[in-house]
């Protein structure tokens, strides 16, 4: 399976309000940079993202074969009008009508890549294969993974797939240590699986200044940028994340072309452990023991 | 192994001041309702309950191919006169006389599930495994498990015996969802191994309205009872239980037939995804993210 | 491999103000009360006690063969003048450096157990795994651990070592039950291994009357001590480690001959469960359930 070493978000394609001509300059500058990977789910934009996405793709279906198209499904949003709560569907039924409907929506005949969103308290693992071997023998669907799974989840389904689950995409920024408490990315690293990231940047909290740990953060990596002679914070944050062992792959989510260009610097860019500690330790509040 | 899908609990079976005859037709009423597999444990009743049922199956024998029996072992009961305290005993020594002690009191030669009952941080999983074993091979026991056991807990045990462990028995309910936080519920799928769950109904917590959780849960619950036509909330409790793709075994710890009744028409009841997740939610306090 | 059943702290070393002659008689005389086993890091003493040890094996070669020496590499110690942080560095390289001056200051060409200080946030297991090769090839090292890994981080560098890892060196003692908790005790019975334990008496916070917790825990060993007829409360607390199943080799940390005394004693007694238990529970607080 090839994803690009960044990844570009769509989550927030309704947002930017683009013209379907936007959104293919938008593509095609992605692609420019090196960003060939783009990250969907069917839920977002209340389900229009994907659509907005595959119009272009419809206009243009040379684009196709250039990029590589991640998508999730097993969230089902609620609905004021039909009543309808917020809740997880892992059911084989509706993994299979998911990807029809992203199928559909994007003008494509294949997914690069399906993941299950959340992991699904309800879920039957045996179901979830079975969905899974059906979407990639008929070439729907050509890899699998998951989402915001601890261990024992991933595990517990994988002992149930014949066929390797490629990743799991978590959030993971100098915000957000979780994914280290919890050892998902000691468990990754030792099944050689890159972990996608979301919100690498933790959706701005890097300048909210209000937040005791964002100055703590944000103090270390100018310190560390003018150490390395990088002023965009950006570019140091997804060099934190690009530089350490997991192979991490971070999702820009952004809609402006200068942002994802901050995280392609930081490819180049190769931090000392000593550095990657200094930003660690300030996001921790503390040094290690 | 067989396990009726609802299992009947002994635990209080003391409290409930019945006649040896009186014990015999509950059981005989209970078998009638499908329910054919009785839960015990050496301690439960200060160490006597078992023996007021094998005073059953002493008058009645022929009641013993009719039913299962689960019994556990490895509490030890603090004892004010000798001073004793409240401890674990696995050793494998325990294990052979509390056997030989649940069978001379239950009149019965064999068990049919023999579980540890707590996970013991003195444990020899090597010299359980021993124990279990033994009481294999003499024919006393025919299957084994654990109960309140982590994840890791089971793993260690198991990689000592030669036996599969057959199921972990946890509390569940939808006032305790530890077992869905600590990845149990996941785990045990992935094994196919049916939990067995102790205080389904978490103990009469369901009316308690002085407390926020359960209000919100009772509210939720007849919600959901209204959309199914179902007017007892126990029924529905259960049936969130049997729903659950894990395979859930409920033990009704009430002597009460009514009770066990309501238990029993939850076999009959399908909620849907949605159903289950609304009384999930209300549990959680929170939508699912 | 093997350890002594106790093993000899070195920590410390530097504080002692031992010359190099009197730590040559704390070494034979350690050796005579069986304690063969000698717990070094490369950063003990601020990178110094290896060589005040390393003194002996120089002056008295014949020693080396009747010892085995446990080393820890992994974290680099900050530093004001260099403005250097305190992190943590598990490259091949620094692995490969750090055992080289650790051979170096210790005046011997071996290592009998080297262990990964603390579980790196920014460890790559495979690099791991290839300095710990090379360092078994090259003879430099014969046996290989981890200390104050969780079970998942054990088993991510597990995964990729062509070696098995003999022990995880972790906190144990009634004044820290963490890895109860984190069920590293019951994984490393489960994988026969036996875990070093570090501050086994919790660094003097036993006597420690202001301490609620120190003064349950002290008032229960007193009566234990009184039923088996042992003054020695450190004594005491070294047997509740030794008479664990999994088989914890703790550490004595003094310097006093009479402290490491007591640790000896300590083998020689055995405690019942219900002893065990009654420490137990006054480090929890509570009762077991």
């Amino acid at each position: 399976m090839y994803l690009s070493r960044i990844v570009q978000g769509m989550m927030r394609l309704r947002d930017w309000n683009f013209s379907t001509k936007e959104t293919e300059e938008f593509i095609m500058k992605t692609i420019d940079l090196g960003v060939t990977t783009f990250d969907h789910a069917d839920i977002y934009g209340n389900y229009t993202c994907e659509g907005l996405f595959g119009e272009v793709l419809k206009s243009n279906p040379s684009l196709r074969d250039k990029i590589q198209i991640v998508t999730k499904c097993g969230i089902v949003l609620p609905n004021k009008e039909t009543k309808r709560i917020h809740y997880y569907d892992t059911s084989k039924d509706h993994i299979l009508k998911s990807v029809d409907n992203s199928l559909r929506n994007l003008h494509t005949d294949y997914i690069d890549l399906l993941l299950i969103h959340r992991p699904d308290p309800f879920m039957n693992p045996e179901e979830i294969a079975e969905a899974f071997l059906e979407l990639h023998k008929s070439g729907k669907v050509r890899f699998f993974g998951v989402s915001n799974f601890t261990i024992n989840q991933f595990e517990a389904l994988q002992s149930k797939l014949n066929l390797p689950l490629v990743t799991n995409q978590i959030e993971i920024s100098p915000f957000n240590l979780e994914h280290f408490e919890n050892d998902n990315i000691y468990f990754l690293k030792g099944k050689n699986l890159n972990p996608m990231a979301w919100s690498p940047l933790a959706g701005g909290k890097l300048f909210d200044v209000s937040n005791d740990k964002s100055v703590r953060i944000l103090t270390t990596l100018k310190e560390v940028g003018k150490e390395l002679g990088i002023d965009s914070m950006d570019t140091l944050v997804y060099a934190w994340l690009l530089n350490h062992p997991v192979g991490v792959i971070p999702i820009s989510g952004s809609g402006r072309l200068e942002r994802l260009k901050n995280a392609v610097e930081a490819l180049n860019i190769k931090l000392t452990r000593e550095q990657w500690f200094k930003i660690y330790e300030a996001a921790l509040g503390h040094d290690v023991p």
